[in-house]
């Protein structure tokens, strides 16, 4: 007998099931099993003087264990669980499990010493199948429209791209260090004539900070496409893909996410409101008193970011809002110009950045000049040859995923929302 | 006017194509130009005398440019490139190249060296997008199947699995090392309670071998599910698995592949032939003549691969073939045994092995007393806790993606087929 899910049992069929028993209450009469599967909960009612042998084989078993029934479910009025019980006609303890370490308060630093058990709650369970379901939304738009996935290089030679913080690694009898981005090896895609790129990969950032948002490894979603005609196309392009994401997770778990986390999953109209750096400058201090600290001129910080997504709520009623032509003392150098203004943007979604996009400088010549101007010409010049011998314009941008799933589900903070969180104190499990 | 591709190009309609000039050919009364984009050529015939402005602006410019031609195609007999030219009216210049220092015949190396150049040839443009497909049709498949992706971490704090060499990198102030598989992750998933996962990400071998079969990085489609009933199960999945990949690409891709590869993509039929290693020693001896050396017995080799595969060939007519009951001193410590037995196995394709899978043992004390035996307890101490307090039965397997695809397509070699190879000596690009 093939094992089904708990929520695929029908009334008086004999069936198998099997999950954690999340708890095991022994009466005076009857031995309760609540029994957990992906699919949900179910009592196992076990009546001690007709199941000896059942109540033989749980003797000693905590909560915690795994086990397999066959049996048939009843409805049953006296049952909580969705009115559904299970009276079993066999057991087989499957895992026999130690008492769990992990209290129902621990802090988040004990959790996450135990993060195989702090997963197995409803609300992480969903979490994780939310990530996936919002990264399948979005990869099956890219395969839609005939986007090749790539696997980049994470070992690389040079401390690239803005010369910050990189990982070394030991490699052989020479140096690597680990990619922070797949951005010169998707435009390299490019320049062999791939026109349409998505990349699903770590990216590795030897930041030394315990912030919120804040990881050494996170997964990015990555995106580079040619024969664009301005970043526009890039914009236009993200909207769809959110929206193909989004749409994803609503349909299969926005009701879930409505009762677990009490958020709503909104699918946003297109376009998305757009504005440019110094007119939102003027909007922020109109609005809600907010002067830009110099330090922070021709960028965002976070303070802006969050008084932003208000503004795009209360002017446009939208959750999302792109903002343009920042300094290009504040953007790389591969930025395509225009009158000295990036052709970029940066995507704010619920009071955080999720995105830095741009259409990229394909021309060796400027891209070279905007090089020299950051000093990291050296650095980058097996980059810049990509772009000698024939390149198409092209542009793209990066989305943090788990960045994303945190914000849509309204969690506070990525050490929770990561499958398995990575900072500088944290290299376990 | 939007951009359309050129094999969308309808009849005397106005229309604007862009692409690599393949060639350009200047002659007497026309300049002609091969202008190639990711659907195709064409020729794109251009009148001295009636387009003096287009030919201007094409002065001095060589092949590995990037055009965009406005214009019309028109249907012509004498023209070689399926009978259709394009009649431009206006020329933009996107990217001006220099000559390619890439020779037609230049060694791998070389061709490595300059990659991107490289990878513009129809064969490896078709390579890039096969593999895609191949791990588009595997992933989709997995959703369908309702597993749930899952983004382990690369960087970890001890050496972990097989003890054998592990990049070491600088973590701040102390050492993390690169995975060299999820394994141990993809098992604390099970162990949380999701109950099937996939990851498709890079693994890292710090190998200091240069075969064909080697590099230190590369991208794994790794696989992991719950409440199994013995191994079978997992072969069974990865029969369904590998048909749903193969499938995508035959679609996609089959007569371009047969023409430009010359290979045929087979949808092997289930159950795929399975044999035990014993067995498979015999048959190799009586028709082969094969015996296997002291040092691998209870193992594969190359040689054996091969000549399996053969046998595959001659007695069911299946490319593929499972081998099962490997020596447990071949195998690792965490594959469930029975009766001594390692409840795992091979699967060779077409000469070469290219999944190892297996039931896991989920019970920690058995788990612990096989870990023992081969004196890893200590590195794998974290891993060993994910078994104390419950986890399912579960099995599952790994395929590497790039050699999937060189087997597919018959490359010869890694270094070829990754879209940017990394080995002892190479960092670049």
């Amino acid at each position: 007998m093939k094992r089904i899910l708990i929520n695929e049992l029908e009334e008086n069929k004999e069936s198998r099931i099997a999950g954690f028993a999340n708890k095991i209450r022994d009466t005076k009469y009857m031995v309760f099993v609540i029994l957990k599967d992906r699919s949900g909960f179910i009592q196992v009612s076990i009546d001690k003087e007709k199941n000896k042998d059942i109540c033989n084989s749980l003797e000693g078993i905590i909560a915690g264990s795994v086990l397999e029934f066959t049996g048939s479910m009843i409805l049953s009025e006296y049952v909580k669980q969705g009115g559904k019980e299970f009276i079993p006609s066999t057991v087989k303890i499957l895992s026999s499990a130690e008492a769990s370490p992990l209290e129902e308060n621990a802090n988040i630093d004990t959790r996450l010493d135990y993060r195989w058990l702090d997963l197995r709650s409803e609300k992480n369970q969903l979490m994780l199948n939310v990530q996936s379901a919002f990264v399948e939304g979005m990869r099956n738009h890219c395969y839609k429209e005939n986007f090749t996935e790539i696997h980049s290089p994470k070992l690389i030679k040079t401390a690239s791209e803005s010369g910050s913080s990189v990982f070394e690694v030991k490699y052989f009898d020479t140096k690597a260090y680990l990619a922070q981005s797949p951005q010169f090896y998707k435009q390299m895609a490019i320049a062999s004539g791939l026109e349409k790129v998505f990349e699903v990969a770590p990216a590795f950032r030897a930041e030394n900070s315990n912030t919120n948002r804040h990881t050494t490894e996170f997964t990015s979603f990555d995106i580079e496409f040619a024969y664009i005609d301005s970043y526009e196309d890039v914009m236009n392009f993200e909207e769809d893909l959110l929206i193909a994401g989004l749409s994803n997770v609503k349909e299969k778990y926005g009701d879930k996410i409505k009762e677990l986390f009490n958020q709503e999953v909104i699918i946003p109209a297109k376009p998305f409101p757009r504005i440019k750096l110094q007119d939102l400058y003027k909007e922020l201090e109109k609005r809600y008193e907010y002067k830009i600290p110099e330090f922070d001129v021709g960028d965002m910080n976070a303070e802006a970011e969050s008084l932003t997504a208000r503004y795009a709520m209360e002017e446009y009623g939208h959750e999302f809002i792109f903002v343009t032509d920042f300094s290009k003392t504040k953007r790389a150098f591969y930025h395509m110009r225009e009158n000295d203004i990036p052709q970029g943007f940066d995507l704010i979604w619920r009071g955080t950045e999720i995105t830095t996009g741009a259409q990229r400088e394909h021309r060796y010549d400027i891209l070279k000049k905007q090089c020299d101007e950051k000093g990291l010409t050296k650095d980058v010049e097996f980059y810049l040859k990509f772009f000698k011998y024939g390149c198409p314009p092209h542009g793209g941008f990066a989305i943090g995923i788990d960045r994303l799933t945190m914000l849509l589900l309204g969690i506070p903070s990525l050490k929770e929302e990561m499958f398995i969180f990575r900072g500088p104190n944290r290299l376990e499990p």
